[in-house]
């Protein structure tokens, strides 16, 4: 049986009390709005969502709902009565209605689609004070004051909705290139690049803190109260002694022996009590111990998984992971966040040849598909945020990306004299947002990819080029956001590997089950990191990437 | 556009380089052995993977090379003459080969289905010193200690496979469903359930560490210094007041005034720089201050998306999120995790009986696209683990789940009289796994739905039933692991809800903001978790929970 079918049977099924289905029987404002008037007009629906604006009209005799259910952006218009319910708890915005009716058309040159005509108010939930969300558009700024009311607002809910489409396209390309998906891990005892700060995980101030209550409950055994304990110890001891040169009875001694083993046992449990010390535990260095906590090391959160999915890639072939990454740095920009989604593929046999299409096929089949699946959302980022958004989509699923190597790009740069930059351009920086921003807004007018970097601007895993000043690196840039991917083919050969970790000051040790993917059945392979939430930035055309994930984190926040 | 035109078009651009893609040239192995043997033969592929086993044939004139790339679990038959290649380097277990040839139908009578006669080794990755892994298995506990290379064993990989079709059926099955997928946060300042035992993520170690680093190249000022330098200060006043009151020309005035204020400045950098304590901040009461760290206050990863994610759910209707979750319990059972996955769906408007539908449906699709995508690794489970696996999924997939109430399934439990349970039964008590697995695997044989438990049990935020004893919380129990999906209808009732947090002895002023979401246009909604990972025990039938993650994170283990 087919997994539809499974589906179908299963809806079909009548399991335990069907009164008590309610999410089954409601229809979505996104399938009403988007069907055909003639036929659905008459239709009765069961409706449920929350009032964005109400008023009463013809003398408090009826009212106007725009109801929004969060399935698209577009509100159904609700027509109550006044025999209905009681219209003043209708109106005010943010009040929650279930709602049971007939389709309408709507009267000849109104623009409404269809609105619906309730008989039947099964559900209300009132705004008992005053709505916190004036009606007034508020700053998108001052809306993150207000993280757990924000996806009722039109743009932080289109901006849900875009984002989930983008997941779900993330999913559908890899799938169809035969990619498997990995969940590499969070915690993690490995860093990625020996050089983005970290997040540690770490149990050792709730277990400080859990001692420093149990002690203040039972304060330590002083240095005294050992003493004593030891001196019963030496007490009991002596009886032993004695007893035994005096020849005293079996059950005497063997008493007596009972005594002292106690003593000693309380001797020690006092002793080592007494040597608890609150606080984080520190080594005799000073440093501080990790030996008791979770890990029995320091641990951290990851900054990428390209690391650990590589053991995958080089046993499973072509495979990505997509999930959330993290960086301790105290950026306040606009472009960075301390907790972020990554989708980064990494694949066997691959070249850089080949991570610069893979990169190129994705960006160009997420943009096609937010084409095809966020019309209406991509057309309120138009109105509202940045005109060119939809043309942006349209010209890069549409042409081919440029590309050119490093040196290539610092040419071109180098010969710009339209402007002036803030940062020098000569052979061997990193490039600047400023540099990234003109190669594809200005000199290419699409996406552009840079490759074979100096050596010394990447990381230590990214393949020696044959020139040995230059690695097999690439940035995808596109307009509006500049960097959206990075990524390299792999250093494949252990001896250059092992001598790039070294250069790059970084102890072979912790490194040797990465070498370990080299001493044993190497094979060229390479990757790429795209970070999620910048694709939102570029394809909305919003300013802050606070805005495009649901609950931003940066220093100083981390609300709810 | 479609989006599936749009990839064959870029399918067949070429964009830079074609010599230099490989990955696009290969044929996956999967497609090989799946293809029809007539239409296959004599075509010419490039195929890339690893030897399983190899070995030398004819006196040395050929070998025999087990491949396998990881698209499935079977390999491919591969030829080499020795006059293509040096055979001694491609026969040991786990050299990688990138090999072009034509492929042959074997000959009659012999199991194999297609082989490949190789006339081209492209590229050999060899296994310089002896591999690690021995070619007799290895006990899953045992390679458990080689976390960088199990994925390119046979149950492994066909684990990783089998987790990669869960996930896809995960979000095909919400999808299909209309629900949207939302990332709740990993680091979050609010708590679940006010139970759980959690990581803290800070950044005061590193904090700490670089100020002792820097304290020992630069020492800190000493009481006498700062005197010292205030003594400078006062000096230097005493100087300014003495040319003031001799009328001294402005020019000497200005130089000794500025002379002061240098020594000023000075002084107060000393004594402020003299008031660093190195280690963790502490507070006036004793105990930590979280000021300094990255989020000004005590951060956490995550337990559960659910509090979180019902704030999209009050806007966008159905959502669901999937994601790491985390538990910091000392537990080493082989049931637990430090990090898992956790499926967490929430609906607008749902009730109980809605949340039993579709976990219910949710779990059967899982079962079904496992028959219909994972044969091949299921078949493996079932010869190697677990000879029921398939049967499980055929009879959870085809059979309505049983639905009995918590007080039902204690009377059931109560009238057992072929089995002593360890934990004894009485209306009130939290079941154990030993009741649960008997009333999914003994009384009922299939999934069974236990709901309403007794309040005193379960979460604050289930919701309170008429009876006034239980909340509509409902647990999935299924052959094999126990329970696998928790969930219950949220309390949507602000009173109820406000006397429920403050019976479970928990603050209210940090669930305020869950309190807006029901004082605010408050709905019925519902919602559950899912643990991934137990979903893949039941799947596979395999015993330990630290195998079906690719990277397993328990006490004093966080390998990689």
């Amino acid at each position: 049986m087919e997994v539809a079918e499974v589906a179908a049977e299963m809806a079909a099924t009548t399991l335990g009390n069907p009164e008590g289905r309610v999410l089954r029987r409601i229809t979505k404002i996104k399938k009403i709005l988007e069907a055909d008037v003639g036929s659905w007009a008459g239709r009765r629906v069961l409706v449920g969502g929350w009032v964005k604006t109400g008023r009463e009209q013809g003398k408090g005799s009826f009212a106007f709902l725009e109801v929004n259910d969060g399935s698209c952006l577009a509100n159904l218009q609700v027509i109550c009565e006044a025999s209905t319910y009681t219209l003043a708890e209708l109106v005010p915005t943010g009040t929650s209605v279930l709602v049971e009716g007939e389709l309408k058309p709507p009267p000849e040159g109104v623009k409404q689609r269809i609105e619906l005509k309730v008989d039947k108010v099964l559900e209300v939930g009132p705004v008992g004070e005053k709505y916190p969300l004036p009606k007034t558009r508020l700053t998108l700024e001052n809306l993150r004051d207000f993280m757990h009311l924000r996806a009722r607002t039109n743009t932080i809910s289109a901006v849900a909705r875009i984002r989930d489409e983008l997941a779900h396209a993330t999913h559908a390309f890899f799938r169809q290139n035969g990619f498997r998906y990995i969940h590499t891990p969070i915690i993690t005892t490995s860093d990625c690049e020996g050089a983005g700060e970290m997040f540690q995980a770490t149990v050792l101030f709730s277990q400080a803190e859990k001692l420093a209550k149990e002690i203040k409950e039972n304060p330590l055994p002083t240095e005294s109260d050992v003493e004593a304990a030891k001196l019963v110890v030496k007490e009991k001891g002596e009886i032993v002694a004695q007893l035994k040169s005096t020849k005293a009875s079996k059950p005497e001694i063997t008493a007596a022996v009972s005594e002292l083993n106690k003593a000693k046992e309380t001797a020690s449990r006092l002793e080592e009590r007494s040597k608890l010390t609150p606080g984080i535990p520190v080594k005799p260095d000073g440093g501080f111990s990790f030996d008791s906590d979770f890990f029995k090391k320091p641990a951290f959160l990851t900054v990428s998984g390209q690391l650990q999915v590589e053991t995958y890639a080089c046993a499973v072939g072509s495979v990505y992971t997509f999930g959330p990454t993290f960086r301790a740095e105290n950026s306040h920009t606009s472009r960075h966040l301390a907790e972020f989604w990554m989708v980064e593929p990494e694949m066997a046999f691959a070249t850089l040849e080949d991570d610069m299409d893979y990169a190129e096929e994705y960006v160009k089949f997420m943009c096609q598909w937010l084409l095809d699946n966020s019309r209406e959302d991509m057309e309120f980022m138009v109105k509202n945020y940045d005109k060119t958004a939809i043309e942006r989509l349209k010209l890069v699923a549409s042409s081919p990306f440029a590309r050119v190597s490093y040196t290539e790009a610092v040419e071109i740069l180098m010969g710009v004299t339209d402007k002036k930059f803030e940062n020098k351009v000569e052979w061997g920086i990193d490039l600047a947002s400023e540099h990234e921003r003109y190669l594809t807004e200005v000199i290419f007018k699409k996406p552009v990819i840079v490759y074979n970097y100096p050596k010394g601007i990447k990381a230590f895993y990214m393949r020696l080029n044959d020139d040995q000043k230059t690695v097999a690196a690439m940035d995808v840039l596109v307009p509006k956001v500049g960097e959206l991917v990075g990524g390299s083919q792999r250093e494949e050969r252990l001896d250059i590997l092992k001598q790039r970790i070294l250069d790059a000051d970084l102890p072979l040790d912790i490194y040797e089950w990465y070498l370990d993917l080299r001493r044993y059945g190497t094979v060229k392979h390479s990757g790429f990191g795209l970070g999620f939430e910048r694709m939102i930035l570029f394809a909305t055309g919003l300013d802050n990437i606070r805005d495009v994930i649901p609950f931003p984190r940066y220093p100083g926040r981390a609300d709810l």
